[in-house]
């Protein structure tokens, strides 16, 4: 197998708590601790256009504007690339300089099932401007085979490197990444596959572990697991367990600037999230529980989602 | 493969958090939630001799009299047994009396390494008074393979229904599992196997569910992973993955009378319980650092810890 690439999503991912309002100090750290560890790619934040989000409504890791890239992007160059998610329908061709006069490597296509075609036209620009991309597909477990499948088709037929298995709701275990990979395998032949855990069930590192002996290139990972709802895989578990690196100054990093943002937008496992995950639900009524507190029985909460379950698909 | 054995050492396992100061109707909630979702072993607690510890420096549940466990297990008997642990080293042969004026089904020996003589004693003993056992060796992963595999052979020659791989330092990968159950079900051909894992590096749940695929007879876990350190594989997400029960009520007691005591006792992933469970190392340094909160450097503690790194071992 080919060395998997270890794709750090603290700031894009993590800033979903945080609304991206990380400060310079906290991102330079990051960037530092990950080359000093040998992460393979560093997600800065998300592209979005200013048309679409105010600027004074959000930090400016949802923007990811060059210049601010660059005020972290600097000493001599290292192996680490650079990426940045661009959230499809919320961004657009305007939004990307040709390459040669941007820090930017690779770009990330966030999509949903509908949205594909919409992905893939951004794709081949973005390819055509000299950028990497990859698709990462949301909420899969809640389309039917024939919609991956027909949404893989067009990532097939597409210039990009690779496509993500993005566990969006938490709900799988390892006997689901080797089935759902072995299908994305089957309708991608040669592009490289890529897995994005979500905690729900505690399972996103054993996920990840189990999407590598499937032959996985990319696996995405958060410094202590920052993230929405029940959080992402650790990365500063993840990366350990694949091969070694220097990861004390990666452990530094999350208590000078990670750690304590865990106080305030408390991510991690609840019971909600555990419920969410086991019936394959979306965790958006989860977190409202969460956040309702003692306000919502756990027990009435877990029957009521019973009621809505979603079957599995592959 | 056989029905697996679910068994809920939240009043165990959890009580090394609260010092067993559990109320009689938090206890009580537990065993009706349990036996509503279908567990099949509630252990109880630790019995421990009142001549090692004095009963007013420990909650009930540390000593389990008999007449305590009468107040909780009341009813039309039901498919699920009682057990308690015996600490080897602090309880005797006189610390039992015989099965029929009872209670409990199963007694779990929890022993080192240097303890198996005196813990097959005490099973032997046991047996005669007509109880189940099953030996928990405590530690494995820091003995070598020889030292395991002989204790594992006074094991094959006792009386005991099985014996636990148990993943004390928190250290294991589903690939560990797989090869130390294998070892495991060679010394002691024809016992049950078991599993009790604890979640340092976020795989108590993926390692049990790897035990299940590798034939172990009996999960440990407990409710909202309530346990020492990093806690313990959490029963409410094991459960439902391995077969269906009435989850509902096992979420109330949760809500109502374990998620308060986590406000108080904090269990779960931190930093230096990953450190600790990634270098195969007691917890026990990692537990003082949590304590000392930001008085100890993560990325100093990290480099300290590697410097003692232990080998792994089958």
């Amino acid at each position: 197998m080919d060395r998997v690439k270890i794709i750090d999503c603290t700031i894009r991912d993590g800033g979903l708590m945080n609304n991206w309002e990380f400060s310079l100090e906290a991102v330079r750290s990051v960037y530092r601790s990950n080359r000093e560890a040998g992460v393979d790619i560093m997600e800065m934040g998300y592209r979005v256009s200013p048309q679409v989000f105010r600027r004074e409504d959000h930090g400016p890791w949802r923007f990811c504007d060059e210049e601010l890239l660059r005020q972290v992007v600097t000493g001599p160059p290292g192996d680490m690339k650079i990426a940045v998610m661009a959230d499809i329908g919320r961004c657009f061709k305007e939004d990307f300089l040709p390459k040669g006069e941007s820090v930017i490597d690779v770009v990330r296509l966030a999509c949903y099932l509908h949205q594909i075609d919409e992905a893939a036209a951004l794709s081949d620009h973005l390819n055509r401007l000299g950028y990497a991309t990859v698709f990462n597909i949301m909420a899969v477990s809640a389309g039917t085979a024939e919609e991956v499948g027909s949404a893989l088709a067009v990532v097939a037929r597409s210039g990009a490197e690779g496509v993500y298995l993005a566990d969006t709701f938490g709900s799988f275990v390892p006997a689901d990444i080797r089935q759902r990979l072995a299908f994305y395998r089957e309708r991608c032949p040669g592009k490289n596959l890529g897995f994005h855990g979500h905690n729900n069930i505690q399972m996103a590192l054993a996920n990840s572990l189990a999407a590598r002996e499937e032959g996985a290139a990319y696996l995405d990972a958060s410094l202590f697991g920052m993230g929405r709802g029940a959080g992402n895989t650790p990365l500063e578990l993840l990366l350990p367990l694949i091969r070694p690196g220097n990861i004390a100054p990666m452990m530094s990093t999350i208590q000078g600037h990670i750690e304590p943002l865990m106080a305030a937008y408390k991510w991690g496992y609840r019971i909600p999230y555990g419920v969410s995950g086991l019936l394959n639900q979306h965790p958006r009524e989860a977190m409202a529980a969460v956040s309702a507190g003692s306000g919502i029985s756990y027990g009435e909460f877990y029957e009521r989602s019973e009621q809505l379950n979603l079957s599995p698909v592959p």
